[in-house]
């Protein structure tokens, strides 16, 4: 990592950007559900959007946005409580009424306003409610509004998630920071998750788009929940230059750095809280034929029933953890392989070491669990994903979630 | 399907099988651990085993009995309580000395015997105990024991798996019959599950190997619990010809179809006491790229934790099958597909049909549910796939299995 340190402040910690978060009315219990992320001056935009077919209206509406306007972009407009999401030509309809409505409260291009939505599938947005919403958003924008809007697109998540951070380089200090939402309904390959992304770093467009997508496969792309991705997923980043940093190509490994420096703890906190989660567990893989073997690997074991309900339990249960990796599709040679719980090695060379494993149960007793399985391939191939246990909670909110 | 109807008797159902189900003190608490299933004369045997890298010690020992035996087996001995997993070179050993006490007890030719074993990995047997089971099992071998072998081979399922059938074909009538177990750890690449079918039709191995493969396909592998596969799944098959029928080549369809009518309802029965299971539910793919796409969006929908959540809760929550067909990585249309729950269309050309929730709600009361998913592209492709619902008791019992 770069010198790059923790500041306060979120996705508004940078300069030059203003944010709100408000309650009009789309979410049925209330709260706050509408949130806007404002440049002062139009700035480098970069997305990453889910990999679903089945994509929802505001995808295909920021899709075009980004391709119309030339990655030249002044505000973010995002409602939870509704994912706008198989909702059909009139879905498509109110995204783009969601984004005209917003420039005309900021006065702002047509094609320079971004938009996403997340909550219940299905259901049409309450277009009055919108309206309204981004109404009183607009009037309280404000340089600390990062708190708020992280609070405004919350469904599921029981705490908002904020990051920023300094980064010191050649030719300046600038700043990055984020907001991020998603509790269920997260894996790897972008799920309902929303990230939002600013910098004051003048970075162009193309630039930031490879560096996003970097940041974003090391942390984002690194999460799993439940194994489930969404309709909605999207991560957008901003980058309106008010630092007077300007960033170029050889600054790219920097400008990558940065983006992980908030990515990352984002990333983190939505395993965190995932739904009904009462530990992080980070999968680390080693000895694999390659690191996409062994992303595989960590993507198995991080998406297994059985290793998250063993962790949950407080169980030492190597042996699933053996059972998965063998069954990831991923090479793996039993005889060589290694299980550690934490510090502790509970298989190694095909063999258990159970006088171990009450060490191991009472190192689960945390809330930060490390688990590690070397594939036993000889090879070099590493990868490190997190998860959250399953507990019956999970179960309890996600048969519960409408009815 | 053939002319094929139900009859009692399990696997010891077809002539010329005897079986005993006994308890040896392998299980902590308790309980018939140990089953004999014997022909009386040597049979044609045919096996499908685990695809997972990490291979219990008695699919090693199996694999070899049949290539030195020349698919001619005489038994199968099954205990449960420990799965001689990851066990090392003792592990190893102790599975060869299960078939060779097999074969002293029973004097037959110590390759005719299989072993198979389910229960806790990294474990090692209580060889003692085993031996003394080996011995009793043999003692208590009778043509009605298929219901004790049934309990004998349970772990964790809520009830025994058993089913036969009587198959009519030119040449006479003959029998098939089977018992199965699994709960948990069930995915449809074979999982802890274990399965073992008899016939008295006379059938070569090879065509009795090719014809339970495809009886398997389309049964066992077409069920999933947890999305797990284990170490130690098997399917066997013996066909002892006692029954003077004699299956050819030009028998092949209905050869499978008898298998299929055992093995159908062993593999429902796996699912409809799955871990916490308190509902069946049976997805259908249609309108699919091809069978193959099919298959791959069934098994997404079938493994998915919100979709067995809602389903749980009674939800009608046609979105998540929306967004889950759409991440399952074949081709969806959205604007053409459409979701049935019973025979609620809740989905299609792009609309909910939220109106008509309420029946589904009311259908999802009931223990059997079945959903459609129509993918949109107007291909003929279909599947056909089982699982359970998810429930807090799933989590339950997998938090504390061992500890």
């Amino acid at each position: 990592m770069s010198d790059i340190r923790i500041v306060s402040g979120g996705v508004t910690a940078p300069r030059g950007f203003r944010a709100a978060g408000v309650a009009c009315g789309i979410k049925a219990r209330g709260g706050l559900d509408l949130a806007l992320i404002v440049s002062d001056q139009p700035a480098s935009a970069a997305a990453v959007f889910t990999t679903n077919k089945a994509v929802a209206a505001p995808v295909v509406v920021s899709r075009r946005q980004l391709a119309v306007s030339g990655g030249r972009v002044s505000a973010i407009v995002v409602n939870s409580g509704c994912a706008n999401a198989c909702t059909g030509p009139d879905g498509l309809a109110h995204a783009r009424s969601m984004t005209q409505l917003t420039s005309t409260a900021l006065a702002c291009q047509p094609s320079g306003v971004l938009v996403a939505s997340t909550g219940v599938i299905g259901v049409k947005l309450d277009m009055a409610a919108v309206e309204r919403g981004i109404e009183s958003a607009a009037a309280a924008l404000a340089p600390g509004g990062g708190a708020d809007a992280a609070k405004a697109i919350m469904t599921t998540d029981p705490f908002p998630k904020e990051a920023a951070s300094e980064i010191q380089s050649a030719g300046g200090t600038f700043r990055a920071g984020g907001i991020a939402k998603g509790s269920g309904m997260i894996e790897p390959r972008m799920a309902t998750m929303l990230g939002f992304v600013t910098t004051d770093a003048a970075v162009e467009p193309a630039l930031l788009q490879r560096a996003l997508k970097e940041a974003v496969d090391g942390t984002f792309n690194a999460i799993t929940v439940d194994g489930e991705c969404s309709t909605n997923d999207c991560v957008f980043a901003l980058a309106n230059g008010a630092s007077s940093v300007r960033l170029e190509e050889s600054d790219y490994a920097l400008l990558v750095d940065a983006l992980t420096s908030v990515c990352r703890p984002l990333a983190i906190g939505i395993v965190r809280g995932g739904e009904g989660a009462t530990k992080l567990i980070t999968v680390k893989i080693v000895g694999a034929a390659s690191d996409v073997e062994a992303r595989q690997a960590a993507r198995a074991i991080a998406n297994s029933l059985l290793v998250k309900t063993a962790i949950h339990g407080g169980d030492p249960n190597w042996g699933r953890l053996v059972a998965v990796a063998g069954r990831s599709g991923s090479e793996f040679v039993l005889d060589r392989a290694a299980v550690r719980i934490g510090s502790v090695e509970l298989f190694s060379a095909g063999a258990p070491h159970d006088e171990r494993a009450a060490d191991a149960a009472e190192y689960l007793k945390g809330r930060d669990i490390v688990v590690e399985v070397d594939l036993g391939t000889g090879g070099g191939g590493h990868s490190e994903m997190w998860t959250c246990d399953l507990s019956a909670e999970y179960v309890r909110i996600n048969a519960e979630y409408r009815t």
